[in-house]
Formats: structure tokens, C-alpha cells, sequence
């Protein structure tokens, strides 16, 4: 990749990820199923692109968050299974035709689906049973299961393919009796819907910190999300970085003490300063709270701080002290962990932020 | 617009940014051309779709960030004039081949272009001057101008349509004399350069803020960006709300005092409550510093608050009471002011960080 790309890229380097699956699966025991988290863009490291890989890579379940993104995989030829955690109600019909599986979280979504198949000639349609351990966000709740069976025993055109759950706080030693009772809870209440169903099921509750941390959560299939994407929330295990932001400077400035940078004055310098203008703004997904001395990004292997508020499509840093051209490329987020500490965020939501204005550049390497 | 979409959609009312328009147009003397801020999605509201309603509504010219936005308004059929902002080497052959007219901000990025234009058979092909007259970003330092009408004076591939400013802080009454000194500076630059090239051009310096504020900056042209999309900064005029992102209940839960909603139980019910989970997360731009009650929706009218922390495709929102059901239409920003205000941060960034997953949904009335 060329040192000098002029613009504002996000660089996906594909090996690393399947670098970091082939670590998360070497934890698991032989015969532990892989279900990949590609929603939201792939936590913004590409969509079909990145499924692409996860397939050659025989992974066994993507997910989704909402029907189209399973529609847009489908039409680059993802032919893996798909969960679609909030399939909506206008979104039936795309289901069926792109074979996307359905979290069904409630009564209502339930018998809407239902309802939707009622005057189709389909038998078996997959879906997934999602249960409220504690997250207290999607899920029948467990006293809600034994109403759940009665309904699911008289239909023939759904499937209980899977029943999951999702844990609130896997990564913490604080909330570990938490946790542990979330993981009880969930084998409980599958243990009630497979006996009143009569037939078996995927299980799965584990994200990426349970993998590291509760073995006891792997049941048949964990699902990865972040790891995947490189970032070790626990900082244990070897993980490849998987993508980076880079940037160009646009502009070098020799400023007099005393001048003033950027939106209201907020930038101050305090010497006669070397300011540089880069081509990255909020409106790419670089936060307003990163101005001011918060950001630190990297020029020539040096580290350097932003000067004065973050604009719309600029921002810019203080290279003073160090050896900087205009052109020369600057990587935003050297690293990502200390960033979102930086602005009292986590990696994930810096990743899924950088907006669809910075192009994604794959390799593999 | 149907009460009940059962998705997340930013809705945008183009004949209310008509009325805008034509808010900010009665503010000008006759003759003062304006020009219309469209980069970065336009704001938030879209591309083309805002572009045509500024082409059917005389706009004189139109601004983007990057070449290729501008390239996208010329693939549907935008014939007004574009400035671009930041104008990529590796880009200048779309500049030439989609009439995108570059801002000159420094000598590099001039002779680069000059050096482009130079094997072509090009005449006077339209440049904008940017003068640095205090922001610091981007622009010829007020020293340089005297080199830069040497260069400009012996070629004609380029011919100067236009010379800017931009101000730092023209909403600010704490920097008046700042301002007043900016406009005085650029004032003095143009008036240097049309004396020694020997022609005319456009200036122009006021954004929205200066429309309001500084009449004195007005010149031949505006450019208006903020205000076009009915933030009032100011709060002084009759603007309409240009866009309104609005999402839908997925589930209701009623849940025990002492239950904990969501990640890291950071969502502490003091008593039994009704939860809403909504289809709006951060992958979306609803930034997770809403989380924990800082972000307020707005549900059937009435107000309600968030609770734990903003998750990536949803969050959820304590409901307890008001009347709500599921499937209800929720409006995110009630007041998008208040809701900049609450995370520290301005209207722009919420605006420009509606991520392209939520859909956009034109209307007018
Ligand atoms: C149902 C479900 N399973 C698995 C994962 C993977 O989590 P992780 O990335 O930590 O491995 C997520 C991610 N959730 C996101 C982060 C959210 O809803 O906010 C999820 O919602
Ligand atoms: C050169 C230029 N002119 C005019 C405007 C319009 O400003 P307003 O929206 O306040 O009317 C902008 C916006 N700038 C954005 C906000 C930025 O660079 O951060 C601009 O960069």
C-alpha cells in the first residue's frame, strides 16, 4: 500500500482477520460452532468483503442486525446461514427471498411472522429463539417460555434452529456472579423449550470476551464480534490489527506565538508553532471531543496532538517538535484502545463511525 | 409520512429548506449571490436530492469537501457550479472532466495543478483563491499573496473566478474585533490581487452566522451551510427543521426495581418500570455519551429518557410514564439544539453522523 494515497482511507488488511478468527478458534474444543458478527458494516471494516473471507474461512453463521444487510451480502453471493437479529415486519418478504433467519425476540414479532407465512406453502423456515437473561434488551423473558412452546408446538412453518441469549458483562470480574447466572438461566430455559419441543437446537450465548473468559458459555456455537476485528478488549491474547485509519497532511503552517487555530480561537499557541491541516473531519467519523490536544494521531512514527476544534472535513496538528511534509501519510488512531479511552468511548464505536465518505481499502498481507 | 415505518429514517422536508433558503436570501441586498454549503451529504441530508432543490431554486453556486462528492452531484444531472474545498491531486482529473472547480489554498497544491493542466489544451479553467485570514486551516497566508499573483500573472490555463475567506468565529460576540479584523484582512488581500491581476472576481467570507451578524461581510457572495438545514445557531429567525430522525419501538418490557438494563448493568431500575427497546444504536450516529439518561426521545409527544448504555444497533428507553406501545414511532432529536448541548457538542455533528445504514426519506410539505 502506497505511503502517499492523498486521501483519507481505511485500510482492512484481510489476513489479519483471519489471523484473529484462527486465534479465537484455537481456543475453542473440537466441534464448537463459529457464528461471525458482520452487522453494522462489519463494525465498519466492509460488508460482502469481509463475508467473503469468513465463508472461504468455512465459518459457520454470519449475523446481521437488519434485513438489508443480510439482502446486500446475499447479492454479492454470501451463501452462508444469516441471522438477522431485529428482522422488522416489512422486511418478511425480504427474508424469505434472501433465506435470512430471524431473531424472534417477542409475542408480537412472533405472530407477525406467523401470520406472514400463514398463506405460504413454507414448512421449516429457520429462526432463532432469543432469550432475556438479563440484558433486558430483546428476548422473551424465562417465565414467557412455556407460552412460547404452546405456540411453536402447532405450527409446522417455523423451525427452532437456535435459541440464544446474550451476556451483559463477560469481560467483567465485578459482575461475574452476574454472569453466571445469566449462562444458568439460558441452559434452563433451553433445557425446557428442547424437552417441550422434542427436538434439538443450536445454543449459543458467548460474544468475544466469553470466549476468553467462560468456557462454560461455549455451548454449540459462540459468536465473535470484536475480537475478530482485532481489538483484545482484555489485551491477552496475540490479535492482528485489522484495520487503519490513515490520513494526509494537506497543508503545513509556521503560525507566530500568540495565533489563534481553528473555530472560535479554541486552538492557542503558546510558541511560534508548525501547524499541519489533515483531510479528516467529523463528518468521516473523527469525533469533535478528539480536539483540542484529546487526539493524538501519528506522523512519521511520531506521535502528535490536535490543535484547536475538529471542523466538519479538516482538523489539525501540532508538528512542531517533529519532521513532517505536507503529503506525508498519518495514521489517526495509532492506538485505537487509548483513543476511545481518550474520549470515555470503547473501540467499537470508534470503528463503526467512520463513515461512509472514507473509502475501505482491502489487501492481504 | 406513515405514523408507523417500523424502521430508523432521517425524514427531510425539502420545501423546508426552501423556506430556509428563501429566510436567509430576504436578509441580502439585491445582487449578493449565494452560494450553498452541500459537502459531507450535504450535512447529513443528502446529495443530490438537496442539490436539485438548490438548482431549481437559483442558487449560484454549490461547495463540496471532496472531488468526489462533487463528481456524484454531477452523475445526476446538477449543471451549477462546484466548488471543491479540498481538491486531491490524484483527483484532478475528475475536477477537469466534472467542470469541479478547485480551491487554491497553497503553493503545492497550485503548481501541482498548474503542472496537471500544463500537456492539456485548457484556457482558463476556474480557481478559488482561499486567503488565511485567521482560521489557520487551509489558504494562502496574507504575506504570500504578492509570489502568488507573480505565478498566477504568467499563466493562462487557470483563471481566478472567485477569492475566500473563512471566518473563526462570527456568531461570537466575545470575538468581534477578531472577526472585524478577518474581513478587514481579506478586504485588503483581494483588493491587492484584483489590483495586480488586473480583473475581477467573486469574494466572499460570510457562512450563516455572518449572514446574521455581519452585513459588512457580505461582498459579492454568501455561502451558507448550517442554517440552509434550519439550525438557527442564534435562535433569531423563523427557520423550519429541515430533518427529523425518527425510529420505532421494537419490544416493551415491564421489570422489577433493582433489575439493570443493558451492558455492564449500567442501567439501575430504582422501581418496577417499563422498558423500551429502540431500533437506534451507535452504528447509526446516536453517540453512546446519550446513554444512561443524557439522551432524551420523543414518544407519542411526550418525553422520555434513556437507560444503560447506548448499544451498537439499539438502546432503550424508560417508558414507565407515558403511554407508549410497541411499534410506536419514537423521534430521536425532539430538539436538536438541546440534544448537541447535552453531549457537548454542536448540531452540525449530530447532523453529519446519521450514518448511511438509516435510510433517507425526501419529502415536501
Ligand atoms: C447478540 C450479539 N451477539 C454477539 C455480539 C458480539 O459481541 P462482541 O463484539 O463483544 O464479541 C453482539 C455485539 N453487540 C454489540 C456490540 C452491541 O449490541 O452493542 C451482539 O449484539
Ligand atoms: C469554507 C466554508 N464556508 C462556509 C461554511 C458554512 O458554515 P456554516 O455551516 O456555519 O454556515 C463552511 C462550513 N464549515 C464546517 C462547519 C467546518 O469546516 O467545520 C466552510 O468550511
Amino acid at each position: 500500500l502506497s505511503a502517499k494515497s492523498h486521501e483519507t482511507v481505511l485500510e482492512i488488511n484481510l489476513k489479519a482477520l483471519e489471523h484473529n478468527l484462527q486465534v479465537y478458534r484455537s481456543l475453542l474444543p473440537v466441534g464448537v460452532k463459529m457464528m461471525a458478527m458482520v452487522k453494522a458494516f462489519s463494525y465498519g471494516s466492509g460488508s460482502y468483503e469481509v463475508a467473503n473471507l469468513l465463508q472461504f474461512n468455512k465459518v459457520d453463521y454470519l449475523t446481521v442486525a437488519f434485513a438489508d444487510e443480510g439482502v446486500e451480502l446475499r447479492q454479492h453471493g454470501i451463501e452462508l446461514p444469516i441471522m438477522v437479529l431485529s428482522p422488522d415486519e416489512q422486511a418478511f418478504d425480504l427474508l424469505i427471498a434472501n433465506r435470512l433467519e430471524p431473531e424472534i425476540y417477542s409475542f408480537r414479532i412472533l405472530h407477525a411472522f406467523l401470520e406472514f407465512l400463514a398463506d405460504k406453502r413454507i414448512k421449516g423456515f429457520p429462526i432463532h429463539i432469543k432469550i432475556d437473561t438479563g440484558m433486558h434488551r430483546l428476548g422473551f423473558l424465562p417465565e414467557e417460555l412455556d407460552e412460547l412452546t404452546t405456540i411453536l408446538q402447532q405450527v409446522r412453518s417455523v423451525h427452532v434452529k437456535s435459541v440464544l441469549s446474550h451476556l451483559v458483562a463477560s469481560g467483567s470480574e465485578e459482575h461475574r456472579a452476574f454472569t453466571e447466572d445469566q449462562i444458568r438461566r439460558f441452559a434452563a430455559g433451553a433445557d425446557r423449550l428442547e424437552t417441550q419441543l422434542g427436538y434439538k437446537f443450536l445454543r449459543h450465548i458467548a460474544n468475544t470476551s466469553a470466549i476468553v473468559h467462560w468456557p462454560g458459555a461455549y455451548m454449540d456455537m459462540v459468536r465473535l464480534g470484536i475480537g475478530l476485528y482485532g481489538v483484545d478488549m482484555d489485551g491477552r491474547l496475540a490479535l492482528d490489527a485489522v484495520s487503519q485509519l490513515k490520513t494526509t497532511i494537506t497543508q503545513i503552517k509556521r503560525l507566530p506565538a500568540g495565533a489563534t487555530v481553528g473555530y472560535d480561537r479554541k486552538g492557542v499557541l503558546f510558541r511560534e508553532s508548525r501547524i499541519a491541516t489533515v483531510k479528516i473531519g467529523y463528518a468521516d467519523g473523527y469525533s469533535r471531543r478528539f480536539g483540542n490536544g484529546v487526539g493524538e494521531m501519528q506522523v512519521n512514527g511520531q506521535l502528535v496532538k490536535t490543535v484547536g476544534s475538529i471542523c466538519m472535513d479538516m482538523c489539525m496538528l501540532d508538528v512542531t517538535d517533529i519532521i513532517a511534509h505536507e503529503e506525508d501519510e498519518v495514521v489517526v488512531f495509532p492506538d485505537l484502545r487509548k483513543a476511545a479511552n481518550a474520549i470515555g468511548t470503547i473501540p467499537y464505536e470508534l470503528l463503526v463511525n467512520i463513515s461512509s465518505r472514507v473509502k475501505r481499502v482491502y489487501f492481504y498481507g
